[in-house]
């Protein structure tokens, strides 16, 4: 076990047990030369994550092909335990009906109201997490 | 109130209101050439986001004068409801002993075991928020 700081460096599998094991996550991007962050509900499917963005939106023209970080987190204030997963890889719109289906089929839903009817993909390049420990 | 695909962007103080009533939020930067988020444990002094950070830490490297976003934000699966926030703003490391001594008066504690011996200030330039709305 890798120890950084308090913190235990989190191997590839246990990063995508964490990923696979929430539902709401962050998108990292940069808008017009700034750095932004959406919150987004997703999936993982294939190894890659896929989340729903409405057309013309701020995500949906930073994800276009851009390398983007996903990420995920959970702390707990009342003993301070926590962690948290990157997963930094290129954003894509899915133009492939047949993978948009499966989206779908696998109850992709946006939770706000209004058209989402973009599917981005982020495939995988690096994945790290890290773990908060005591002791 | 103004309603975009959804979500209904807040003014400035319903803003402040849920960043203060928060405390842990997410740091967006720039490693190397791609974007990376850190969360971390956070509080409000004199209208800046403060929070700690280890000394030499990729954090600590990106935030040293640059621009960032700050993220906060709450989601509720129950009841697909949720907000977030982003303060945009310039990072620096805190130098001001006397600005340092009253973030720590503030009872910022860092979560993880290890030394965070830096404090991070950042100023913020633009405040932005949305809340998912049904209707």
């Amino acid at each position: 076990m890798l120890i950084d700081q308090g913190l235990e460096l989190l191997d590839e599998d246990e990063c995508w047990a964490l990923v696979e094991g929430t539902s709401v996550g962050r998108v990292g991007v940069t808008v017009a030369a700034l750095p932004a962050i959406f919150p987004v509900n997703y999936t993982v499917l294939d190894g890659a994550v896929v989340f729903r963005t409405a057309d013309g939106s701020k995500l949906h023209a930073a994800s276009e092909g851009t390398v983007v970080v996903f990420e995920v987190d959970h702390v707990d204030a009342s003993d301070r335990s926590g962690w948290s997963v990157m997963v930094l890889g290129r954003a894509e719109v899915v133009s492939d009906l047949g993978f948009a289906l499966r989206v779908l089929d696998d109850g992709l839903e946006p939770w706000a109201d209004g058209v989402r009817a973009r599917i981005v993909r982020i495939t995988p390049e690096l994945v790290t997490g890290r773990r908060i420990v005591h002791g």
